[in-house]
């Protein structure tokens, strides 16, 4: 495909329900990722722990998030330095830290979960019962077909 | 809220759809990210360079990428090892790298965007024409009821 060609192409397909889609999924993603997760992880490590009573080993917190080990010191850094939690030497496992919420991370941390939930309440008041009903099914089959997409590139590759 | 009342709603909105929107949107947005984007950033500074003749100053990439510099750096280093891009002093302005796709790097660009086409096409198959249409309305309006959401907290924000 030449130049002239992939330029005509994205003109047209500008306004086609698959650039939408795909446009709007994006802004999703990112408006999620942002929001949800924080680009730092940050709101992610408070949640985590809160959920397990406030304390995980840093082993236990690396093997529940999606982040690389050292992703997660730096974020565990800029927590301790905002006073949110505190890092000690494991009692049970000296070569582990533990990681608990302060009393000023418990509260943040149960804002943060608090503003979540919220949203997800929030999320899909744009839409009536029924149409809810159907964006659910609309969207479980857009993502099987792209699963099936995917498995089928990689069986391409795979034979290459 | 107490740990036990968050558990409680948690289990209660598991089956809710705004909760399944939200976990598909996830799914799509990492998908995007993964496809599309590409973790590295590496399918997106070809498209990029495709997109302009063959070649950009460093500069004029970075401006046009959503990356920092560091990443940016990294990023062509690696396309540089792999014969797909060249980077070269500037003749008009010896502060500027000039990089360029090398012909195996145009081959490489070029396969990248046609795949990427290829998925758009086939991205909403799973649908009708007609639910084509009715998804692109749902989602721009949930689009701009989270745009408002994000406004209001900010507003609110503001004002503590």
């Amino acid at each position: 495909m030449t130049k002239e060609e992939l330029d005509a192409h994205f003109k047209e397909v500008e306004k086609s329900p698959e650039h939408r889609v795909l446009h709007d999924l994006g802004f999703f993603g990112h408006f999620i990722h942002v929001h949800a997760g924080g680009r730092s992880g940050k709101q992610h490590i408070l949640a985590k722990l809160l959920c397990h009573d406030g304390h995980l080993t840093q082993r236990e917190l690396l093997e529940r998030s999606h982040v690389t080990s050292a992703a997660l010191s730096e974020v565990l850094t800029k927590l301790e330095g905002e006073g949110l939690v505190t890092k000690t030497r494991s009692d049970q496992d000296k070569r582990q830290m533990d990681i608990a919420l302060t009393s000023r991370g418990v509260l943040r941390a149960t804002q943060l979960v608090e503003e979540q939930l919220k949203f997800e309440e929030q999320c899909l008041s744009a839409l009536s019962q029924d149409e809810k009903v159907r964006l659910v099914d609309m969207l479980d089959r857009m993502r099987e077909s792209w699963c099936e997409y995917e498995k089928e590139k990689k069986e391409a590759e795979c034979k290459n």
